[in-house]
Order: C-alpha cells, then sequence, then structure tokens
C-alpha cells in the first residue's frame, strides 16, 4: 500500500490550475502538465513536477509514466479533440482514474463512452450553486445533498436575532434542524437551544428545500 | 415590496448560461444579454427575455433598462476589458446589486474596487472542491464553513458497514458529529444509534477539518 496517491494534471487553466494548487496545499505529490510554456513555468513552484507536453501523442505520455499516477485530471476544456484522445490514450495505457472536465453534454457523453471515471462541468456547476444563493440574498453557500434535500448557510437578520432556538422552533414549524451555529470564526456544532441568536449568525440548516423555501420566505423577508 | 426579483445575466458562456437556467427553474425572471447572436437565440426560450447587446455601451444598458434590475451578474471571462467597462457603467448607472466572474486576482481587484457588490471565481472555486473529494474518493461533497470546519459526505465502506453509530462511536473518538444519512434517495435527518450502516450509504458529518482526516486516514484506507 502506497502512503502518498500520487496525482497528475493535464490544462492549467484556472480550474485545472486551482487543482494544482488545492493538491499541493493538501500535501500530495502532483504532476502539473500543460501544451504552453508559459503556464507549466508558473507552476514550476508549485506543483512536484511541471512538465511542457501535448497529452494527444501517446508516446510522451508513456514517457510522462502516466500510467504510474493513481489519478489524473483532464482539464483541457475548449480543445474538445485534445481532451478526448488524451483521455482515450490514457484509458489504453490502463491509467487507474481519470478525472476529466466536460464543456458540454455531448463532450461529457463521449468521454463515459471511452471510459473516464468522473465527468465534472464546473462552470455549470456552479452557476447552479450560485443561481441558489443569490436568488435569497440570505443563503450564502448550500450543498445539495439529494433532488429534495440540501444543507444551506442561512444569516440571521434583524427577525430572528435575539431569539433563542427554543422559541424559534424551527424544527416543528419547518421540519429543518440546525446542525450548527458560525460565530465569527467559531464553530458551534450542536448549539444550545436557549441560547440567544446573535445579528449575522450563520445558521447551518438541513432539511427538505421545500422546508427551507418556506423557512425562507416566511423568516428572511426583507 | 416586489414579490418577485428581477435578475439579467450578461454572458451566455457555460457559467452565465448555466446560472439563466438555475435562475428560471427556480421561477425568476431573468433576462438572458450576450453579444453573440447565436447564444442569445439558445436562450430564447429558456429565459424570459433574450436581448442581443453589447454592454459596454452605455446606451444600450439604458435602454435596456438595467438599473430597475434587483441583480445583474456579469458572466463576461475572457475579455476582461468588457467585464469591467460593463461594471463601471452599471454602477454609474446605479444598479442595486452586481456580481460579476473574475479571471483571475488582478481582475478582482479591479472589480472590487469599482464596486462591484459580489466577485465570484468559478473555476477556481470548483477545482478547489473537486481537489478535496478526489484525495479521498471516499469524500464526494463537502462545504466549507470555515478555515477549520468542514460539512463532508463520506461513503460507507466494507470496513464501516454493518457497524452501528453506538459502535463506532465518531463522536467520541474523532469529534465528529453525523448529520444526515443519504440511503439510496431517502435522506435520514438524526439518524438511529443503534441502526447498523449499509454499504454505499453516505454519512453527512460535520466537524474540524484535522479530525474528518483523521477519521478518514483510520478508517478509509483501502
Ligand atoms: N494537447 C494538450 N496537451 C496539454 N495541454 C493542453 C493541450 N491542449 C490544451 N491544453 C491546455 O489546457 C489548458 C486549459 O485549456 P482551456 O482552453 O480550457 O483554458 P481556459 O479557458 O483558461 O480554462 P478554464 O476555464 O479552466 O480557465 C490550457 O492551458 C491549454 O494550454
Ligand atoms: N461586450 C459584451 N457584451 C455582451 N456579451 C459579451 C460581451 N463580451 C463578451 N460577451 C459574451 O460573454 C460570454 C462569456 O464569455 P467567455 O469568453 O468567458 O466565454 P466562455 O469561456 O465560454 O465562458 P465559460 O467559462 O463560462 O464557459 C460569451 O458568450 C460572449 O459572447
Ligand atoms: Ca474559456
Ligand atoms: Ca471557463
Ligand atoms: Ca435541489
Ligand atoms: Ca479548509
Amino acid at each position: 500500500m502506497k502512503v502518498k496517491k500520487e496525482f497528475a494534471v493535464i490544462g492549467l487553466g484556472r480550474f485545472g490550475g486551482s487543482i494544482v494548487r488545492s493538491l499541493t496545499e493538501q500535501g500530495m505529490e502532483v504532476m502539473a502538465i500543460d501544451i504552453n510554456e508559459d503556464r507549466v513555468n508558473e507552476f514550476a513552484s508549485i506543483a512536484t513536477q511541471a512538465v511542457i507536453a501535448d497529452t494527444t501523442d501517446e508516446n510522451v505520455l508513456k514517457s510522462l509514466g502516466i500510467r504510474n499516477f493513481d489519478h489524473v485530471i483532464v482539464a483541457i476544456g475548449d480543445n474538445i479533440q485534445s481532451s478526448i484522445l488524451t483521455t482515450i490514450i490514457m484509458k489504453e495505457l490502463g491509467v487507474e482514474h481519470i478525472t476529466v472536465k466536460a464543456q458540454n453534454d455531448y463532450h461529457e457523453k463521449v468521454l463515459r463512452k471511452i471510459g473516464a471515471d468522473h465527468v465534472v462541468h464546473p462552470e455549470r456547476d456552479m452557476g447552479r450553486r450560485i443561481a441558489h444563493y443569490i436568488v435569497s440574498t440570505n443563503v450564502l453557500d448550500y450543498l445539495e445533498l439529494s433532488e429534495e434535500y440540501s444543507i444551506v448557510e442561512v444569516m440571521v437578520n434583524d427577525i430572528l436575532a435575539g431569539h433563542t432556538l427554543v422559541e424559534l422552533d424551527i424544527r416543528a414549524k419547518y421540519g429543518l434542524n440546525i446542525v450548527a451555529i458560525k460565530r465569527g470564526k467559531e464553530i458551534i456544532v450542536s448549539p444550545l437551544a436557549n441560547a440567544p441568536l446573535e445579528l449575522n449568525d450563520i445558521l447551518i440548516i438541513i432539511g427538505a428545500d421545500t422546508d427551507i423555501n418556506r423557512f425562507e420566505k416566511k423568516v428572511l423577508v426583507e
């Protein structure tokens, strides 16, 4: 059993570049690959290794020992052909786990057919997240648990501030559970039922989307 | 008080387009704007209104009545000048709330100086999210509550399956709370302490990042 997983990221745009930085911050070994020299230079001091390479060339991928990586992320966007070809070659070479950024639904379909293990749509997914929280300016972030359940962050406004959880009785009235309260930098897990909420506290709430919407409409109206 | 908020989205790439779709699905009024006719046509049957316009032209923005919208999202990416100019004009015209997509940190700084209310980095943020969950293939999604606290989704593997929460005693051993369990399409909020976990259940866990990492390393090793 290897202790550390080894990652390679192909394509160092905003998305791929962010993955390289974040994996490195988490202490992982990351090879950063791009066809563009300037982009590679940007990551020379960040990644474990930074390599200029055209990953649509099978021999190049072989010489990089690509099949020894535990997980390769293909973050080539606009050039859909290169993204597909890179993925096909890596499958043939036996790379264990491949995650690919898709530009659209057709691209995703092709990627799945050729055996990509995981297909991601960063712009689309982030668009959805942002659309969710701008609908109610009080909802700051959310995690979609299923089609119908979410965890949301809701800011305490004048209407809620000063009241205790017992008084508000959100569980009985809305079927929602308060998982935690964020107060400044502090996170209060299992908050006390009889402590008053403070203005700008952030409630971490779990529940059905319909109940969350009901709560937002009732309690967070401006 | 208006019942429905009105939104405008400028730039119908993957990110802006996704926002238009999601806002519309949530029942909002959305005007979709792009300089590119093909992109606008794509949204003719989706948005409340779809308009071909160059938003760097002040008169164009005035004639669209841009200042009457409650919230305008600028999702112009590659053309940073257009993004900045569009934002400046809207500030001058008195648009109440402006969210802008930034391409990099310099772009963000300029946007903040000229008064953008909210600056977003979709590719960067999604890169971070994905980097977090690929480090442990068992962590499926996560919500960062603060620098040190997160909510994560963790898949139940052979090691955990069959055990009850009492047996695992995750709270005492790791300082983590299990907020909910996702089993197929069902979400079990406040799960029973003495019901055995099933393979592929998804645990929704809240806690300090260090404790979550400790738990992952100890319990989720392959
Ligand atoms: N054949 C290839 N081999 C290696 N890298 C490639 C190849 N083709 C494209 N790339 C690289 O992929 C990176 C991402 O490409 P893309 O066109 O999606 O950039 P982007 O729009 O900046 O992406 P993002 O939306 O993540 O910011 C670029 O840096 C590009 O040089
Ligand atoms: N001055 C302008 N007025 C209106 N729309 C514009 C203007 N300039 C650019 N746009 C539009 O903004 C949209 C987004 O531009 P961008 O170059 O970021 O596309 P993209 O890379 O496809 O974005 P994404 O990463 O969200 O997929 C394009 O559809 C473009 O036509
Ligand atoms: Ca692009
Ligand atoms: Ca992009
Ligand atoms: Ca939903
Ligand atoms: Ca963190």
